[in-house]
């Protein structure tokens, strides 16, 4: 097996010769005047040394006073040295997590001053540092000063403990095998410190949906194990967490009940919290995925989730653990006959009239739509309609329902979107972004997190290109404000080198990607016309008769699901006034969410002058067009990159133009034979 | 686990006051002048001992001369005593398995004399006494010569080696475990007397999808414990047949190839039949599914399947082995967008052009139907059309499209249909029971076979009345002349008793429960409108889109599979004149398949004066309707029959009308919205 792709954006080896030759005037020497044991502090300096090695092709020396005219400064905001180069007002409000980067030349002298605001801010500076030169920065005049965003920068395995993962598209887990804990692997050494580089600091590693096996995690058996990654993580600045069950006492038979009233309950918690601090000082806390999909919760007991939540956060709040309480709770036995429920008001419904019953180690974890990481849904009304219980943005970076790491989707894009989400909460400006932030209502913990897309695959991601969606994450978290161009540039000339037409081709292809996508699935909004469970391919009316509240009414005359106020499930009241009115009205509805909102017939005209039906069919045309093209581009790049990744990914785009002409012709005829009504093009359509 | 139904129709205690009278009067003495040591003359004897103890709650007697006024005499044709008993003229004809049963006075003694025709016909003949005692009929005037129309009696069982049973519905297998025969077990023993019990007289006991362990079940690690099974079915005068993979040789690594026409291939597998008859003597043959669905066969290699089938023939003929080669052939990676291609149409395409290319010891084995086992489908056209090639029909016991034996579908008036239907072959009475029995075409081997419906469950079928379908298979194959009536008559005494009210209940059950399935799934013999894969419940395009060649092609004017030779597949054409004309006319064609031959719109007329969407309406809210009276009915039973079954049988129905309900309302919502057209009784669609 090959490993081509295994070191991602950290492939020092696709150093251009300027950056060599950058690094050659200013790595040669490392200057610190702290002496780090263990921790990032140690950890971004070997990090600095490992990098500047593979680019230099020697390793760099670790002094406390260079020789060199050039070189780099490393120390924290306490460290003498560092403050001796920077004045205090440049180290002011770096933050923890923060770092500045400025080149500062004195008589005789030049050097990269890399101040972090504590060990960690020197860590994520170091991974800075290296990025801006590969990426070429002119290193004479740096003055960067850079701190996170979000609080919380989180990743979410879905990894169940027999190796395998819920919705996971590359391989199999890393983390576990055969119900063990994968622990002292090289590999989980080697995400950490991935993760570590675009600045993930807590990590919850099993699935939400948590099973026999992994109940035990937070038992004895299973936690010295735990704790092995756990220090792992800690080297590199990442918290570790666990997805715990709900009923765990009671499935372990050491209570009679699961209530969260109850003392017995709340007492074992209380033990096994005090248990695995002791393992894990800085244990980041507890996923809790509770009355959702069939898992336990207090509705069993006739108890709310406040209840629930503060029973498990009064457990870890002396050692300052977090509750990240997942929001995903609706009723999966609905009956598709009964059109007055909806499951995308579900989240809102049950957690608004909870506001301010939380304690303030709780974090209501909340999908970033009222649906489920469809390729395309409004943003969950619920993200910042509770000003005082903390809440955490949920994102998903595996390709569930956005093509499998099978088809290209790069999700950045969807993501901004999402971020710049205006809710008028506070008035204009109150963004998703700053909700996440905590700058609209004051969260004492918030930030956002993802449910990741890596396995055992080789390149860790199975298709190459769906790295740029993890590395896009994280750097998106940080920095909300960089676009998505900006990250793929990064990206690209990391993971792939400065190849212009390798860069200009894979940035065009990943730019489209996902619009191209949304194109060739379903339409305007509406969703869910997927295979069932499985989520790959179509099946238009795959969910439409289900129990799981998903569903289009498509009929010969039109399509949509009406949730406004005035005729439909009054879900669009669960927006602000200036949302709600702009989803309400079926003029001032945006296009691309029209049938998520409404119900309209396939002859009504959107705002781009086009009827539904007829950008139905172009769409889908279109979206397969989009495809064949990028093979055509993908096909130029024969000889100027790698043979591995280039036959890789021809194969994936293959796989991915199959599913596209599916989708199109599906779609197509399903709707032309619905409709009657023909396709204005003249193009093919299979009645 | 309570074991109510274990004993089937064989549960002798359920015998009346009257029988038992009868029992008392006639069974305390059998007498006999042959001395069965082993096989199936030692079986009948003791089963008929078995038998009366049971009813009469005492041991009869085996006598070399009765001291009884009243008694009963076995014995094959051979016997002295029995030709003393009977004229050679009433002994003519009986055949090798059937056997006459006559109640003879003498002057001052009176006998039932059973004679069997062999040993086999003895132990057949058994079993018909004890019906004839359980069932009250006049034991002083018996007069009956049976032989079975067919030759071959057989049953499929889809069990495989791990344990799981491919389309089973009555828990896991009970021959196989674990990769393991579960040889010398009990429970198969039982198995094989209920099986001889109603005629049964070859098992093919594993898949014909065969796997990795049981391509091995014809090597040397596995075929002694199968000679055990064999041992046991010789008693009750089965044979034993095996499934096998065609290309065992090659998977086996013992050759290079699976080319049937190559020496080393042949060779292997006439070394292979050399050791199975070593093992089991009387060793049935294979079954054979090649180049089907996936599997391997004949045709990788550029070889037809005459080609095939004469090279494991070739193999079996010394030992008197017949060849079951399935025509299940089809493209299973069709395209829905191809309108040419027709499924239906591949069985006789196949096969049709390799008439008397076939050795004689080649049995065809033909599924009934030319898609796969639907509710309700035509008559494989195959079935008679090639004179010079033994055939045989095989039927489906368990329930995969009908309902999974949670939904009562009693099969046999779907058999007796199939049986009745005429293909003119030579002229009228070309029936397809005359065909099978070999008196159309003079075929060497025929007859009928069947996949079964049986596992490990306690009462062996699941649900309860579905072992009417297993007990109605053996009679019908045996007497096809018996109609669904009789059968169920028998049967509902023989294991209910003789409750009128519980026997008339169940009876109407039955009766009705095939037109009700049909009634509430697909309409008009249109088929596959099921979940994929699982084949239970209703997703009306969940075949629609896929490469499995099973559509149904509606839009919003009308619905249906034009196969006609006029504008069609052409697929009518198959058929012989008299029915390709019948078929091929939109007014001449039968109603209830009119959607499998035509598209019709869904205004378009039945022979009824109904339009067809009135009709998918009707049906629908009628199927409901149906189940909803029998829950009524069966509630009035309590009481009247063992809590157990009485129980078990009404949760099944509820199940039955959820899914009742479930198939009407999709159905009914789908065409409502695809058609627009409303029901006339205003009856409740959701729209």
């Amino acid at each position: 097996m090959s490993s081509k792709g295994y070191a991602c954006w950290l492939e020092y080896e696709l150093a251009s010769r300027a950056a060599k030759q950058a690094a050659r005037e200013w790595g040669r020497e490392i200057v610190m005047d702290e002496s780090p044991q263990q921790g990032p502090l140690q950890t971004a300096v070997n990090e600095l040394t490992i990098g500047l090695e593979a680019i230099i092709g020697q390793r760099p020396s670790i002094v406390k006073d260079s020789g060199q005219h050039r070189h780099i400064v490393v120390g924290t905001s306490r460290s003498p040295l560092v403050a001796l180069m920077l004045t205090e007002n440049e180290l002011e409000g770096i933050g923890a997590e923060g770092y500045r980067i400025k080149t500062v030349h004195t008589t005789n002298r030049e050097a990269i001053v890399l101040a972090g605001g504590s060990s960690k801010g020197c860590l994520y500076g170091v991974f800075h540092l290296l990025r801006l030169l590969l990426t070429g920065a002119a290193l004479d005049c740096l003055d960067i000063t850079e701190q996170p965003k979000y609080q919380l920068r989180m990743i979410n395995h879905w990894d169940n403990m027999d190796g395998s993962i819920e919705r996971g598209y590359a391989g199999r887990s890393f983390l576990f095998r055969n119900n063990e804990v994968l622990a002292g692997s090289q590999r989980i050494r080697d995400y950490a410190r991935l993760m570590a580089s675009i600045g993930i600091n807590g990590i919850a590693i099993n699935n939400v949906n948590v099973h026999k096996y992994e109940t035990l995690l937070v038992t004895e058996p299973y936690l010295p194990l735990v704790a092995v990654v756990a220090d792992v993580f800690r080297e590199y600045g990442i918290r570790l967490f666990l997805s715990v069950n709900y009923a765990s006492p009671l499935e372990l038979g050491e209570t009679t009940t699961a209530d969260p009233l109850d003392e017995s309950v709340a007492a074992w918690w209380k033990t096994t919290a005090e248990n695995v601090y002791r393992y894990i000082p800085d244990f980041g806390g507890f996923v809790v995925k509770a009355d959702s999909e069939n898992r336990p919760g207090p509705f069993t007991y006739g108890r709310d989730h406040a209840d629930g939540a503060n029973m498990l956060a009064e457990a870890l709040k002396p050692y300052g653990g977090l509750v990240m309480w997942r929001c995903f709770v609706y009723n999966c036995h609905q009956d598709w006959r009964d059109r007055l429920t909806d499951r995308a008001r579900a989240a809102y419904d049950h957690f608004k009239p909870l506001d301010g019953r939380f304690m303030d180690n709780v974090v209501l974890q909340i999908k970033n739509g009222p649906m489920d990481f469809q390729v395309l849904e409004p943003v969950s009304p619920l993200f910042g309609a509770m000003e005082r219980t903390n809440q955490i943005m949920e994102f998903q970076i595996t390709q569930e329902y956005t093509g499998h790491q099978i088809d290209v989707c790069y999700l950045i894009p969807q993501w901004k979107e999402i971020l710049e989400f205006d809710t008028y909460m506070k008035g204009k400006g109150s963004t998703i972004k700053e909700i996440a932030a905590g700058t609209v209502h004051p969260y004492v913990h918030c930030g956002i997190t993802a449910v990741t897309n890596v396995g055992d695959d080789a390149n860790w991601t199975g298709h190459h290109l769906a790295q740029a969606n993890l590395y896009g994450y994280g750097r998106l978290i940080w920095n909300p404000e960089l676009t998505a161009e900006e990250i793929i540039n990064e990206w690209v000339l990391l993971t792939f080198g400065d190849n212009p037409d390798v860069a200009k081709t894979i940035t065009d292809i990943l730019m489209t990607s996902w619009p191209t996508y949304e194109n060739y699935t379903a339409p305007l909004g509406v969703g869910w016309m997927v295979r069932p469970h499985l989520h790959y391919g179509v099946d238009v009316d795959g969910y439409e008769y289900s129990k799981w509240g998903t569903y289009h009414f498509a009929d010969h005359t039109g399509i949509g699901v009406d949730r406004t106020i005035g005729t439909g499930t009054g879900y669009t009241g669960q927006y602000g006034k200036t949302n709600a009115e702009l989803y309400e009205g079926l003029n001032t509805c945006p296009d691309k969410l029209l049938l998520f909102f409404h119900h309209v017939p396939y002859t009504h005209s959107l705002q781009t002058g086009k009827t539904v039906i007829q950008h139905i069919y172009d769409t889908h045309f279109a979206g397969v067009e989009q495809v064949e093209q990028w093979i055509v581009r993908w096909q130029e790049l024969e000889g100027k990159m790698d043979a591995e990744r280039f036959v890789h990914i021809a194969g994936r785009l293959d796989l991915q133009l199959d599913n596209a002409k599916q989708w199109r012709d599906v779609i197509n005829t399903y709707f032309y034979r619905k409709s009657g009504i023909y396709d204005q093009g003249q193009r093919v359509i299979y009645v």
